[in-house]
């Protein structure tokens, strides 16, 4: 997806909230908005938003010499949703399609992003979640996709989130490459929070190589480039990875809510829709399901 | 009021949505995004909001050769507004208390404001003003003042509105005299709307001279500044005036509605209250009204 100009007032917006966490010097804060806005005109509009990302979150580590200023948020996320776990695995016992339980699940995880809004309130996200109509529902695609693998790439999103992910991740019963950010973003999930969340007791877990908000290709290591290039059914968690991978001819099959009006217009459905994208399939896709 | 740093993300919104009116061309808008972004780094959050929003707005005209986006939309208003009027009038009429119904009803028209937002229902605000209780109320002082003026300084904000200020001048049965901006700005009314909604008919309109959204001093005519430092009753309309006015020492009421989350908390109250406030009125006045 590339950066619409709606995506400009949100950077500063993004950029101020972390600001905000990293420092509380107002002057400091000013000067990371001043820094982002110098970047602005040489902004190129067809780069996907991570990529701005990527460069305004250094800027906030620069200017507020802060590596991690969402470090205790993401604790925190991930401390509530492992709570939450016991819960979670009920809920696929207990279903008739304990996969779609888990997927619903899973993007019930995706609410917790920082990147949008400060606020959340998981429980009330996940009761929601398991039982809204999905905007896009390339379900029947998944399920042949998933027959006819061994091995699936996971790319992750954000932190407590990925006890989520644990969730759907047991409920595929493959190998499967769980892949988080290289460095802290946001509160995105490094190799750190999927050691807390322990989904390495079920999954193979390598950072991208890249340390944006998101999966920008150039910038990843070789070995999640290996996986990724072999898959035959890759996983992409949230708005950031959608971003950066929406216009790839791979089989990817995008799980999120559609949390910001921007994204929700360019998967053509409404804000606030959950999401079960492939995207490989043929357009017509859109046009049917999501009016 | 001082520009908070949060008021930066939104000059980017209220930029790109008086491009967006200004012209279709998409590297225009950019264009314009871009010279927002090369006067951050120069901002003093010393200065107020509409000195930005004046800034912005001849930097729309610049690029654009649009010298007044907003002038359909306010053609639009103003014919709605019109119509209502009738309506209006009657709301007064069979109320005990006319006097504060006008004030509602000036309020309820302040919802007309495209620098908040593009969107606006007037007919479900009025419904909803006339009845919502006030955060701060300080009605006691505004009849005080009133009783013991023969000339009102009534300083306007947008196109339509006026007419819903025509409700409230002829219950005030005083001299008025309105004000509004020298240039088009936004959907700010200007002495076309003024005469369009036939507010010349029971108050002397003047321009203030300046030709941002608010009221800055320092750029009026002498004429303006000959009424305001003379007046023992200033009206202040709408949010763009209370940024502007809410730190002078003069005896101003401000109307509005609170429709920006930054300007609530300035005002100590929250988004969506409806506001009556007597700048010179001792300070409990926010502990007590507005919790």
């Amino acid at each position: 997806m590339k950066t619409y100009l709606d995506c400009i007032p949100c950077f500063f917006r993004q950029g101020l909230d972390a600001a905000r966490l990293a420092t509380q010097d107002k002057v400091k804060q000013k000067k990371v908005l001043d820094e982002i806005a110098t970047m602005i005109p040489h902004l190129s509009l067809n780069s996907t938003p991570p990529e701005m990302g990527r460069i305004i979150h250094a800027t906030i580590r620069k200017f507020t010499n802060s590596t991690d200023p969402y470090k205790k948020v993401k604790e925190k996320y991930n401390k509530i949703a492992l709570k939450l776990y016991p819960r979670l695995k009920e809920e696929v016992k207990r279903s008739n399609d304990p996969l779609l339980v888990a997927i619903r699940i899973a993007i019930a995880g995706n609410t917790i992003d920082f990147g949008v809004s400060s606020k959340v309130n998981i429980e009330k996200e996940l009761k929601n979640i398991l039982k809204q109509d999905f905007a896009i529902f390339d379900y029947q695609d998944f399920k042949n996709a998933l027959k006819g693998t061994d091995e699936i790439v996971y790319i992750a999103d954000n932190a407590g989130e990925v006890v989520f992910d644990r969730v759907l991740v047991e409920q595929l019963n493959k190998k499967v490459i769980y892949v988080v950010r290289d460095k802290p973003i946001i509160n995105d999930a490094t190799i750190e929070d999927a050691l807390f969340c322990k989904i390495n007791e079920v999954a193979k877990v390598i950072s991208s190589g890249c340390d944006a908000p998101g999966v920008i290709l150039r910038y990843c290591s070789d070995e999640f480039l290996n996986y990724y290039t072999r898959a035959k059914l890759i996983i992409s968690k949230g708005q950031g990875n959608y971003e950066t991978l929406s216009e790839e001819k791979r089989p990817v099959f995008f799980l999120l809510k559609a949390k910001c009006p921007i994204i929700a217009r360019d998967l053509n459905c409404t804000e606030g829709d959950i999401i079960l994208k492939y995207n490989l399939k043929v357009s017509k896709n859109k046009g049917e399901v999501c009016q």
